[in-house]
């Protein structure tokens, strides 16, 4: 496995552009456009949330053959809570991105995100979808993800080269995330290219695996986002022999591929949230099974004093011990070690005798991995998340203004 | 009903005392002491963490044979993840209670909270143990009021006179909160006090129920705490004849006593809500069934994202309507109201045309209600929290040092 540059593009076949049409106050870039040369094979993964936004629906049903040609991205509206108009305005986007691209408007995905509530522009977003058109290129994959980005800080993007039935394979992807982050769908938004051969069933079972195990497992808020949507492009182009089952070899190895670019933009998303000064690994180790494993690294990752005291690099592992009671999963607490990095802040549930000012230097970094080992079994699983610092309240206390 | 002053010493044959031991750092005062002149029916409600503080084990054991006649508690040390010497010293704290006012040590229940891991200092402890039982008064619950708080800003306390079977009975109340507020026992500790001539299973139906509707639907960052404790006394003084079984007039007269006592309490809590600047009730109407209209209040008010457009006075409806649909409840997103007091924000689902800047004056205020209509059902149910502000980052990134 190799990493490369070029994110979505470096994936070949694949044309993208992000350009500025005006929906954004700020003179910043607000659609991105995404491309194939030859219609790929589809699949996608979205939000649980049952306010769903209208272009999660028209994806759902641009989805139904399996194949698509093209995604159409707007940031700044979300065109979520927007009624009938609403979903006019989503098959809208994907009609003037067909007729821009001369493809049927079902091999179109449309995807939004931005604020809750307001009707879309039309004649700004179509115009934009032209610009978008005009500028298609096989460098364009940087220039989509920055026109993703709503309070993202950077954008996020990477893309790998892997081997597939003795075929070299690439796998690109780019999200955006930030805020209203929380599992089952955990980024607002992710596109993934790549040019495996691959059948459609196959592709969404992969995608389904890896998105259970990437950005499902990622929290920033708790909070679930009406528009979360995942979305993957296989063009075919590798020539390898196709991948007709969710098992063997060649499943395996496009699998692992799509794990790691998937864990690569999870890992951005989570240090980039909203606020965040630091990327946080929970580990959970030895749980009596998978379902205890996530309930208690979902208690420890989304509690707000845990992340308070991770963000003032306080080793309050009291917090993780209430935090980890909390969950409901099985355990004896006089069996419990936590430790920060590998060092251990909690022996069989009370304090290690740790040192303070080792501790406090532990925390004091870009990456803290905090490792909870139950004694309960042989389950393990690692979660994503942040700190929760001042900037929190601050970029969502001012979000609409 | 009528609100009369003294809070739990407002109940004849009660006294109590709140004084400083020299537990925490600064010269505020750390221990509180509840004594009735005869021994009482007593019941308790418990957090539900499985990381349970000694404390927490001693009062369940003391409970069994449903007497009391004293509560002791501290601030400052939670007595939680302290293993077997932790135990021991919860156990030392009835012991020297019981000593000092010449009781059985069964008949003394206890209650900590504090910082989480670290050992009482047990010679400071039994020093303001004995102070306590030396300055208890019948005018001491305000200062035992004082006396369990941590991070909260104000002492809370309330009392009552109602009227039961002919009889004038009172009821008290102390509660502390802030930080580490979740349902399931939603404050950390809470102490209540009555004169009711009442049996013991009553006493504790009587809680649990008034528990469930108070202190359960209030939630400040949704962590539990390993210590939440909320007991009660009743010294049977009002002579009423007694409430031998949880139905009848004289039952329910009592419970609505207890449940204003309660509600004021948790609304102090929630209005105290670590960095809270405004009370935030939230009412769900015509839901389905209790649970959905439960799951629905909570999914409101524990989002981040809402509490922080509440903070900003921010009408930002999108984000109520993100958090309904994240809560698994039965809906038709288009059928639901959102009204902010009485003023609509949402009608159907989509925007009301309200006017943002009225909205503004509306959410600037010090309580807040928010009131959703999801018309599916009948149920309804009140849930209480506060906004999120940077104070709530300050004061959880600075509680240890």
């Amino acid at each position: 496995m190799k990493q490369i540059e070029g994110g979505i593009t470096a994936v070949q076949g694949v044309q993208a552009a992000g350009i500025c049409a005006g929906i954004k106050k700020a003179e910043t870039k607000d659609i991105a456009l995404i491309y194939t040369d030859t219609p790929a094979t589809a699949a996608g993964v979205f939000t649980t949330n049952s306010v769903t936004a209208a272009p999660v629906l028209v994806c759902r049903k641009h989805l139904s053959d399996a194949t698509a040609q093209a995604i159409i991205v707007n940031s700044g509206n979300a065109n979520a809570c927007t009624g009938d108009l609403g979903m006019t305005n989503a098959h809208r986007m994907a009609a003037a991105t067909a007729d821009q691209l001369d493809i049927e408007e079902e091999e179109v995905l449309v995807a939004s995100t931005g604020v809750i509530g307001q009707q879309l522009q039309m004649q700004v977003i179509e115009n934009g979808i032209q610009m978008a058109a005009k500028t298609l290129s096989s460098e364009g994959g940087d220039d989509a993800a920055e026109a993703i980005m709503t309070t993202d800080t950077f954008p996020k993007s990477t893309a790998i080269e892997i081997e597939v039935g003795g075929k070299t394979v690439r796998i690109g992807g780019i999200a955006k995330g930030a805020g209203m982050i929380a599992p089952n769908m955990a980024t607002m938004l992710s596109f993934l290219t790549t040019d495996v051969n691959i059948n459609s069933d196959t592709l969404q079972s992969a995608l389904t695996r890896v998105v259970d195990n990437t950005y499902n497992l990622l929290t920033v808020d708790t909070d679930r986002s009406t528009n979360d949507t995942v979305l993957i492009l296989a063009t075919g182009n590798a020539e390898n022999t196709e991948i007709a089952n969710a098992s063997g070899r060649d499943y395996e190895a496009f699998c692992d591929g799509l794990m790691f670019v998937c864990t690569e933009l999870v890992k951005m998303l989570a240090r980039d949230g909203e606020g965040a000064t630091k990327l946080v690994e929970v580990v959970i180790k030895q749980a009596k099974n998978k379902e205890d494993a996530e309930k208690t690294a979902r208690a420890v990752a989304e509690s707000p004093l845990v992340k308070t005291a991770v963000f003032a690099n306080d080793a309050n592992w009291g917090r993780i011990m209430m935090a980890i009671g909390k969950s409901g999963a099985a355990f004896d607490p006089y069996q419990v070690d936590v430790l920060l990095g590998d060092y251990p802040l909690v022996k069989n549930g009370m304090d290690s005798g740790y040192d303070e000012e080792k501790a406090t230097q532990l925390f004091d970094n870009d990456t803290v991995r905090i490792t909870i080992d139950l004694r309960a079994g042989d389950a393990e699983i690692t979660m994503w998340t942040c700190d929760y610092s001042y900037d929190y309240i601050r970029i969502n206390a001012d979000y609409r203004t």
